[in-house]
């Protein structure tokens, strides 16, 4: 990372956020040595990131010949209009966001108890109030359909997150811009001056 | 893609949604053949994908290095309950969503005419409602930035699409499923109803 700055060091920050989030992009190799990137849905389990898909589709392919994979999460929060910072020029404008990188190797769970439980984890993230039987291989209605999903764990070899929220600049700015973010009040505005106070230490020092 | 109900073919459809979209994730291959996924701000511009960064990067070492791309732009639309289909099991909970996949060779633009022509169609993106003065590389404020900051070209080489709305079900469960979508009333809700009604034959025809 070229900005030393944006760097997230925090393990639990960085866990707590593949937590919330549930949607990622796989980067793999094909055979022929070209990248490919795939949109998944995925839960961060057991400190392996899990996803699931068809037994016989190019996904399952591409990893089958070359298990070294990444998975890149990231969130986009507030955009920062560049005349909040710079009344005539372009070149302020920018958009906050974290983001975690991860590498590690992709294999195939076989174990159908251990799908079972991946599968309960990626239910308990996409419906938590529940309404449906739970998820057991010993359940016959069940049994099938877990034989024929591919369920893939991803190992984790490396995890790397940059988290921009103002951090390059001074107090007087970082004061100013969430004012107007508080002032402007978008979607994402309030929820990006709550992580400006997380995560630039200039700022809680002020506090 | 396996799955062909949910293939969209129709090419103003994808370029309306690379233009709505302004983040993407760009696969690349490293020196060591592995893989590489950097989520990035984007800009759809005369039938290319362009993104900016810093001259002195990995991103741009892992560009030059190798220019085979591929771009991922995915969003993710409701969440359908088990429940909503079968009282019994998880299986058929989902997400809708649309996604586009490029591959592409990317290049670095040299030209400070091109380079400025395209931070003016992603500030038109980042900030529609202008607010600085036009970037032009005549003008002495703009001229160093533009030159000391890459600007990257993805040529288009192939496109595909997965738009995933339901196309798969019969027209009583798509309507079923289209009430309880208007009774939640999720952010993303009502979009999803409409995206229904758009690519679902079926629906159309029932109009």
């Amino acid at each position: 990372m070229r900005r030393k700055e944006f760097g997230m060091h925090d393990r639990e920050e960085i866990e707590a956020f593949l937590r919330e989030m549930d949607h990622g992009f796989l980067g793999t190799v094909s055979d022929a040595g070209e990248p490919r990137v795939t949109p998944l849905n995925y839960v961060y389990h057991n400190g392996n990131v899990y996803f699931h898909g068809s037994r016989i589709g190019e996904k399952m392919r591409s990893i089958a010949a070359n298990p070294k994979v990444c998975f890149s999460v990231a969130k986009p929060f507030s955009q920062i209009p560049s005349y909040w910072i710079d009344p005539d020029l372009a070149c302020p404008a920018t958009v906050f966001f974290k983001s975690v990188l991860i590498t590690g190797t992709a294999e195939e769970v076989a174990d159908l108890a251990e799908k079972a439980d991946v599968f309960t984890a990626l239910m308990n993230k996409l419906q938590p109030e529940g309404g449906y039987a739970p998820i057991d291989p010993d359940d016959e209605r069940y049994r099938k359909q877990l034989a024929g999903t591919a369920v893939v764990k991803i190992r984790v070899e490396s995890m790397s997150a940059k988290f921009k929220f103002g951090q390059n600049w001074n107090e007087t700015r970082r004061e100013t811009i969430t004012d107007r973010l508080l002032e402007r009040g978008h979607s994402l505005d309030e929820e990006t001056v709550r992580m400006i106070g997380r995560y630039c230490p200039f700022h809680r020092e002020g506090e």
